[in-house]
Parts: structure tokens; sequence; C-alpha cells
């Protein structure tokens, strides 16, 4: 249901013949905002941003426009309110929700061009950054000044900033640190009317009208194009340490992780990697860092940080001794950098390996963190219940895991039939422990259809007539998160 | 304008009388829900609920409602959102922005009776409240269990969790623990329409939908009532040292502040007291903890806290060195519980004293941190501009200042139109310093006035949208934080 081709043209090329003074003109109004270089309608382009990393799910848009500014992307949103044309907004194309993919058509707008770091705010620790940036430069840049943006997504390397705000990104730091939403200051937003506007200050504490910020924030680019993004920082940790726990019993893993908390510890990252992915995965990129012996259930990945190597080992050795009372095999310490990046390597490229060997659907589930066992489980019976393999990982220290599920002789795809059912009780399990169904992917088009399992009609409601506020025509990522009545 | 006797009667006596059938059903109606000893008109009760701790505003509501249930809220709404009579939602009564005053009359709903801490849950590190508990009872509460919940109101020993929650309340330990908002995990709201949601779940990631939570946190009561709190907490740090220090000159106190934290140490509170408001403060508590010499011009209190004494005392030593570079008096260190409990009382009850010499009206303005000299040197010129004693104290490593002042010869009140105009010209230079005007007191009524200050036409549009959404008869806390259109 392409929604642009409604007031225009089918594609881009019709666009440029100028079948009527109409289409040659809203062609052409874009090309004059962001200048003719920056609007694309050719196969190779279309093509590139019709998926992202969900699945292989596969939207193409009709036009990609790619600004450079508030202002440009300010004349081209009320061109499209004007005219009712559909815009996806599209940072690293690393979303695992498909929110940015352009299921409606219309108009792809890539934030790619708005990559530059404004200022480094020493004086503040603060840094006010455009969308476009990679989060890892972004943290590598702030590292220099010795600041911390702890934030820190497994696709770090290739996502944008931009896209972490949409989604509320965590990664393995929120356990100490949050999530994005903990940093986020202010943003500069594009609304879909097309009025740039901040949504806040960029102060430490803020109780000056309605909190627009946080609502933006994992609003998944359906309120408004960010375009400047204020970050607090926080000093540089000096040091970390990190070990790895075997397991024998994948169930214990997850009772320790509450114990360790429970015990006054808070580890800057502990995360949870399921034997079968850690198998996987150590294929996948060839890593001789540890071995694993074949009673095995998982390993736990423990991180602790802070300025003082006394006390960081102290508190390691204490964790260890805790978690003796578990039936764990022989703790490694990793005590060089290259050992710690090798270990976090195998961590951050689970999803990479086993969407390869066909897991393709990943779910975010997340729980109070005690009840991380009791999910576990929970998966293992629905595992066993519907004949599907799984394999879980994820950052057990928030409750927050990672569910990968393949079955044999169905798509693996979340418009499956079978695969809803599987996913339906799942979720349902997960909102009997407390939980819900994202804890930083994002709703985007593919959890959508579970709403109504954690929401209530009226509170889907409010969410609805929220959007609205924001866009009167439903032009921007529509159709994510929930679908508009 | 008393809303409520649009509808019914002038009076509780009047409706109790039963006028009218309508009357009479309306005022039983309420009896029906709450209990015949749970509403009241009399004139004492009237006149108790027609203040709180903002300037001496009075406003008397027509009858006070104390509901102990959700359920019971829920029924209330329902009768008050189909005949639009107002309702104003009240904490603890120590706001200081006139949010819980009712000055379009209608129903005073006390929280009073919801106060009981339905769960510490030592497992996950949540405790569940109703929101009548006394912020100081829910501290102390989950200190037992060597749980912390820092945010930490001066009123902490009378304030309501639930109007914290409103306010999104902030306090000394904000500076290194953030405020209430970045503790609020979920929230069990009734909304003006009568419905019960949960706004969120009980997990400390969560990218599902909007995040109402947040939306909620700081609207100060205009979008639901909030009914039940499920709140984070951290493992207890073992210890705290307090240190004072006399600055010769204000504006390096503020300076002192911003280099503190480029230098990589993280404070667990730092708070700033101006010598005026200090002298005032240590009569009216009859302190002997510390003496003031005349050269003296402001004391920055600074505090650290850990798990480690001997880190604390390096890090205290550490700041200690750092500080010698600024014109700076004895450093006093507060080493036992009975010094510190005094430091600490000199400090929180600072609004107190200097209100009860006149200085009613408190400003809680908030600038990036490193902005606080320029903020300082920018009120003293003010006051010298405006003809205006001034007192300065706040939550100096947060960049959030009090700024108390009291005009000879005028009402000190927020109506006043000169001192409307000091205002004024104070949130314009907040603006230009890239702050706001309010950092952890809110707007309530007395600041909306300025509202068009920090935000443009179309951002104030949104956030009535959003209150229309919730409240479409707007009849919760109308007229507080905007006036609606």
């Amino acid at each position: 249901m392409p929604f642009f081709s409604d007031f225009y043209a089918r594609n881009f090329k019709l666009l440029l013949s100028g079948r009527t003074p109409a289409q040659h003109c809203a062609c052409s109004s874009f090309q004059k905002i962001v200048g003719d270089h920056y609007v694309f309608a050719d196969e190779e382009s279309l093509d590139k941003y019709a998926h992202d990393e969900t699945e292989n799910l596969y939207y193409r848009p009709e036009i990609v426009v790619k600004p450079r500014t508030a202002e440009e992307i300010s004349e081209i949103m009320k061109i499209c309110h004007r005219d009712k044309i559909q815009v996806t907004p599209r940072g690293g194309g690393t979303g695992l929700s498909g929110g940015a993919l352009p299921q409606l058509g219309g108009v792809l707008l890539s934030t790619e061009r708005m990559n530059t770091i404004l200022q480094i705010d020493e004086r503040n620790l603060q840094v006010i950054t455009e969308p476009g940036v990679i989060t890892e430069v972004l943290q590598d840049a702030v590292k220099e000044k010795k600041l911390f943006y702890p934030p820190d997504p497994s696709s770090r390397g290739s996502c944008f900033i931009g896209g972490n705000i949409a989604e509320n990104s965590g990664g393995p730091k929120a356990v100490k640190y949050g999530v994005v939403k903990d940093y986020v200051l202010n943003l500069e937003i594009v609304l879909p009317t097309g009025e740039i506007m901040w949504t806040g200050a960029n102060v430490l504490k803020n109780s000056t009208g309605y909190n627009l910020t946080q609502l933006v924030v994992g609003s998944e680019g359906t309120l408004g194009i960010v375009t400047k993004i204020v970050l607090r920082l926080i000093p540089l940790p000096a040091f970390d340490v990190l070990m790895l726990v075997p397991f024998r019993n994948l169930e214990q893993a997850g009772e320790a992780v509450s114990a360790i908390f429970r015990a006054g510890f808070v580890p800057s990252a502990m995360e949870l990697v399921e034997i079968n992915a850690l198998k996987i995965v150590s294929k996948f990129v060839e890593s001789s860092a540890i071995s694993i012996p074949d009673d095995i259930a998982a390993h736990l990945i423990i991180e602790t940080d802070g300025n003082n190597m006394d006390v960081l080992m102290q508190d390691m050795e204490a964790i260890g001794n805790l978690l003796m009372n578990y039936d764990i095999g022989e703790i490694y310490f990793a005590d060089d950098a290259q050992q710690k990046a090798e270990l976090w390597k195998l961590r951050r490229r689970a999803a990479e390996a086993v969407k390869l060997i066909g897991y393709t659907i990943e779910e975010d589930t997340v729980v109070p963190r005690a009840e991380l066992p009791a999910l576990i489980r929970g998966v293992k019976e629905l595992a066993a219940k519907f004949n599907f393999d799984v394999v879980c990982y994820g950052h057990a220290g928030d409750g927050n895991l990672h569910v990968r599920i393949r079955k044999e002789g169905i798509p693996n795809s979340y418009g499956n039939e079978e695969m809803h059912t599987i996913l339906s009780e799942l979720f349902v399990l997960v909102k009997s422990l407390g939980g819900t169904i994202s804890g930083e992917h994002g709703i985007g088009l593919i959890q959508k259809g579970f709403m109504n399992l954690v929401f209530e009609e009226h509170h889907i409601r409010l969410m609805r007539e929220i959007k609205k506020a924001f866009d009167p025509h439903n032009i921007l990522n529509a159709g994510k998160i929930f679908d508009s009545k």
C-alpha cells in the first residue's frame, strides 16, 4: 500500500519525467531542499534501504532523501504533511524490530549525512551530537577526554546514536549505568508538521512541564525526527576487570545473578550466554579464548569497573566466593585488554552468528531480575511443547533475555501463524512474570501484534492519541508500535 | 470560580440538606464509595487543605474526600468525569509551586489514607508502595533491609512519595544518584476518565511503546492519580563522609563545583548555601555546629559515599587539595553521625527559615552545572537593578539553585506585577544560560505565567493535547502547568 504513490507517482523515474506539473513539483521540491545529489530512486538505493537487521524483511521505499540539517528536514516534513506523504526515518539500519523499514512506501529519510559531533562540553560533562554519528565513534571521542557514555548496544560499531534514541537502546553496561533514556538531557526534533523544537533543556534536573524528552526517547521515530541530541556524560572509570563463570545449570546461572546484587555488588556488566550460543559463535569468530567443556550449560560474564584496582579485585574475589555456592566450573579471569576484547567479541557477535544458522526470530524479553530462572525454565518448556530450537543470551543483570528461536519446516518469520502462536505463549509467560515484550529492541513492525497481550485497550488508546497530537496526518513512521485507527 | 458548585451546590452543607435530588445523590455517592467518615466539608477541613508550602496562597476546596483504594478513586473519577467536577489530588501538602491547591474549588482528593508500603522486594531490589507513604518512612524501611532509595527532598519528613512522583523531586543526592524519575519503574494510575492502569512493567529496561511512566512522573497530578508506585532500589552504601568548605567568594564556590566533576569525582551531594541563608538558619535551629567568620560568602557541603572507607577518605583528601586553588577558609570534616546530622539540618531547614523572615518567593532555577557562577552573578545584578534582597542555596552539583527573593514595600507573591517583572528577567537569564525555570519544584500555579519564556507555542500545544488525551473534560488538577484552551 504505497502512500507516496497515491499523491505523485509510483516511482521516482515517473516523477523525473514530470508526468504532471504536481508530480514534477514534488520531486524538484525535495531536490531543491537537499540538493540534486541527495535524492535517490535508483534500484540499488531503494534496495539498500529496504531491509535492516530484523529477520529477512524487505520493504522498498519509493524515494530516498538524505538531508543535512534540521531546517532541510523541516521543509521536507512540511511538504509531506501537506500532501500526506509517508516518511520513514532511518539511522544505521541495525534495528531488530523493523522500525526503520518503509512498509508503506513513501520517503525514506536517512540521517547518515548528519554525522557530526557538535560539541564535547567538558565543563558540563555533556556532548551535543547529530543523530547520524556511529555510537562507537561517539564513545571513543568522549573517551579521549576521559569521559564515558555507557549505553553500548552490540551493534555499536555500525548503529547510529539517533537510532539508539529511537529504540531506547541498552547493552551490557545498563546493569550499572542505565540505558539511553538515562543519558538523554535534551533533543532537537522536527515534528511531523515541520516545526523544529527542543524537547527540554541541557540540565540535569527538570520539572518544567511534561517530559517530552522521555516521551520521544523510545518512540521509534513515530513522534518526531531527532536532529540534535544532548547527552550527559560521566567520568570514565579508570579500570575494569572481567571474569567468565561457567555454570553446569542454566537456571542456577539466573539465580546467581540475583544473589550477586542482593549481596550488595553492582557489576558494570553481567551477561548470560547459553552454551549452544557460545558454541555457535566461537566457531563463527574462530575464537580460542575459551574452552567449552561438555558439562557446561551457560556462561556468566561479569565485569566490574571503578577507579581503584584493589577494590575491584576484592569485589571480584568476593563475588567469586559467593559463586562457589553454585555448581560452577573453573572461573576464568581476563586480565589484559586482548583477553577482555576476545571475550566481549564472543558475546557481542552472538546474535549475528545464531541468525546465520537459521535463528532468525529474536525476542527481546525482559522480566524482573530475580524471575530470570523462571523465564529460562518457561522458555525451555515452550520449546519442548512446540518442538522448536532455542538459544538464550542477554543482559542477565537487567532480566533482559534475548530468546532466539528456530523451527524446522515453517517460515521463521513474524508473519507465520504457528510462530505467532509460539510467540504469544512466550509473551504471556513474560507478562505473568511481571515482565514485558521488549527491553531494548522496540516494537516496530514485528511485535505490534502482541501489544494487546501487555496493554489494555485504553492504554493503547492513549498512545494513539499522543501520536495524533504530534502527527495529525499519521505520516511519520506510521504503522509502527501500533496500527492507527 | 468554583466548578463543583456549578453542578451541585456551593458547599457540602447544602448538599447534605439535599436541596435537589441530584445534589443529594452526588454527595451520597462519594460517601457510598469511601464511607461516611471520609467525606469532609467542615470549616476546619476545608481550611486545612486550602494551602501548601507555596508562598501564602489560600484556595479552599468545596469538599474533601479521602479514599483508601484505586478502585474507590476510580468510582469517584467516573462521577467527576461524567458531571465535569474539578478534582485536585493532594499528597503531603509540602509543594512549592501550588500544585495541590484547589484554585477552582471542587473536590480535594487526599491520598493520606493510602499509606502502606506494600512490598519490599529484596529479590529484585524493588519496593511497591502506596502514594501516601511519607518519603522518609519509605527510605528508613528500605534502609533496614540494607537497600537505598536516594531521592531525598528537604521535606522528606512530611512529604509523600506520591507528591514526589508528581513533581519529579530531587534533593541533595541527585548529583550522584539522579532524581525521582530515575527510580520509578512502574505506576498504577487512575485516569481522569476512571480507568485504572499500569503505565509500564516492573522491569529495569523497557522499549515497549511510549514511555507513559516517564510522562506521568513530573506531570503534577494532571494526567492521572498515582495509586501504586514501583521503585527500583540500590544496595545501601556502607559509609559516607561530609565536609564543609567555606568560600570567600560566591562565584568561586560555583566554579569549584564544576572543577570537582571535571577532576573525575562524583560526590553523593554537593550543596551550596549562601552565607546570609546560613546565618538565618543557624539562628533558627540554634545550631552550634559551625562558626561563620565574617569574610565568608558561601559554604559548599560535599558528601561522598561508598563501601570502602579508605577510598572515601582518599577522595575527600584529593578534593580538599583541589579546593586549595580557591580562596577558601578552613575545611570542616564531619566524622560522626551527630555532626553530619547537624550539618544536614542546617541545609535542610534553610527554606523554612528564610521564608519565616519574609523571603516568600522561592524560584527553582536550574542551569548546566558550569553556568552556576554566571547564574549567581546575574542574580546579584538583578537584585541590584530591582533593589530586592536575595538568598541563594541549593543543589550546586546539579546546577539547581534556589533563589529566595524579598522586596520591601510590595506583596511578595506571584500575582504581583513588579515581582512578575523581576521573575521574568530572572527566567530570561536562566534560559540564556541553557537552563530552565524549574529543576524539582514543578510549575503548578505560580510559574505557569512564565512558560512562554522557555517554550514555544507549538511545544505548549503538544502538552495541552497530551492533557486532553488523558483528561478530555479537563477536570483533573486543571489550570496547573498551563491554562487549557
